[in-house]
């Protein structure tokens, strides 16, 4: 966790710093990244890989994992484990910014020895709810036990969604574009949020019928607005100038919770200067003009005292 | 492990009971095949879940896990590892008994606390060597570490596939259709093979090609050959009955190895009575015909001696 929060960081488990995480991730990515068969359009790296079909529209997947101690409390109810474990990957989903014509979802649990059958059907019950919620159904998966048990229930979820729409990528930004989110930042973690937060997907479709091509760039807000945009700053190769009095701050957050505390599961987007925008979407999200791209790099947050901090690094990995 | 093997369980890890595993993945089943969107051509219950593109085409896409202690012994190398866990996943696609236009992957690994960095890119390259071997380009995935040293690594591997033929089903076989397998069955975990098999993803084509509609079910052999005909004669609502003098052992493996061992990943399939396949396929991988659907139910094997035995739960299934 980041050393400013929300105050509330008693109930929080022990997270991983980014440093490892992101270390591993990147290794990943580099070998991943090696090969570009004609039909992988977007490989590891954003929110979902993106594959071409011939005969016209792309098919997007994205796969997050679900650990206890780590993405939940090992005493949640299972309905909201599976929800979560369900909600992760349909928010990389939405942050592809495109309206889905069909999705759909596979689900892995590896249970601790001795896991009892009841839970087990109250996971099996959150999970399908979750993904028959968010129009992504659940057609496999894979379920398997370990020897101990002392292991934490460990789930995976893999999301794949099909549309026409062009992707849009962490990597679109340009020097002049303006920062956008959706809903509000900070305490999810310290409340039920974090489990009961609904992925961003009309949203996403929404914002990508109102902005069109002026829609440049989109990720979601898992690990913290500080470490996301500032990956989003990476891939587009600019700076990103957040101003810390136009943070929309949950109830009982400042802007520093807001901006390192991650699982908000919103959306962060980059659209073109000066687009028009509703403070509200339909289905009452608030949207929010946070800041802007210009020339440079990472993530930098200008505090009311006119400050500049660098908060490329603020925000925690789950892992 | 069945009561009978190849007599080098020694090594082998204990296993939970078919009964557990089987009664969760019944769960899940359950659950998830309550809706039927009309893009689900095929939802749980098959080795993949296929679908359906309006524009023309399928997507296969099946998840499967790998555990340490449970898929692989924990001291096994990295690089096998990586390419166990994809190739699970492959064989699943292989056997939809379809050929691909494209393939792809993605991976996740929940890492023990303080896993060397040396052997996650161990790991890394050895998932991303077997999915370019296989065809199947690693895409994405998603790391995360547990809490503590002593959890077993974890992997996933969702394995996506494009095709224009109508995917081969474990539903398909008819009364008076012929059985076969591919390969030899038996002993694959007391030696590597169990780590170093190639996914039957050619084979599966070239049979396609060889059969056509004559090929009417098909599934991959990974629980065992009793367990698994099992599976596939009560998806058919048949009866199976093998001659145990017709099974393609491995060497030093009787016929109770070869239904019960599993970890073989081969093709059975069941195609129309009389279809003529060569004994060897390109590439060497042989082709036996070893039994036929009947009226009934499970899977059944007559001894040389004349003696009907019911193996429809002869296997393990790998938790």
């Amino acid at each position: 966790m980041p050393p400013e929060g929300t105050g509330d960081a008693v109930d929080l488990p022990e997270e991983p710093r980014v440093d490892e995480s992101t270390l591993l991730r990147d290794i990943f990515r580099a070998w991943a990244g090696r090969s570009s068969p004609k039909h992988v359009e977007t490989g590891p790296g954003d929110d979902a890989c993106v594959l071409r079909l011939e005969s016209g529209g792309v098919l997007l997947a994205t796969v997050d994992q679900a650990i206890a101690g780590r993405h939940f409390q090992p005493d949640t109810p299972m309905d909201l484990v599976g929800r979560k474990a369900v909600a992760r990957s349909a928010s990389d989903l939405a942050a592809m910014g495109v309206g889905l014509e069909w999705g759909a979802t596979l689900a892995t649990a590896a249970f601790p020895a001795g896991f009892p059958q009841g839970l087990a059907e109250g996971l099996a019950r959150g999970l399908r709810a979750a993904a028959e919620e968010f129009g992504l159904p659940l057609v496999g998966g894979d379920i398997a036990s370990f020897a101990s048990e002392g292991t934490p229930l460990t789930l995976t979820v893999t999301a794949l969604g099909f549309s026409r729409e062009r992707p849009v990528l962490r990597s679109g930004a340009s020097v002049g574009d303006e920062v956008w989110v959706t809903g509000r930042l900070g305490g999810a973690w310290a409340g039920e949020r974090h489990l009961r937060f609904t992925p961003r997907l009309p949203e996403a479709s929404a914002l990508r019928a109102l902005l069109g091509d002026r829609l440049h760039a989109m990720m979601d807000v898992s690990d913290g607005l500080g470490v996301d945009l500032g990956r989003l700053a990476s891939a587009s190769g600019v700076r990103i100038e957040v101003e810390s009095g136009l943070l929309p701050v949950s109830e009982g957050c400042d802007w520093r919770a807001a901006v390192g505390d991650g699982e908000d599961y919103e959306l962060a987007f980059v659209a073109a200067p000066g687009s028009a925008l509703p403070a509200v979407l339909p289905g009452g999200v608030l949207l929010t003009r946070i800041g802007r791209a210009v020339s440079g790099e990472g993530c930098h947050v200008r505090t009311n005292a006119g400050v500049w901090e660098d908060v490329t690094e603020r925000g925690w990995v789950h892992g």
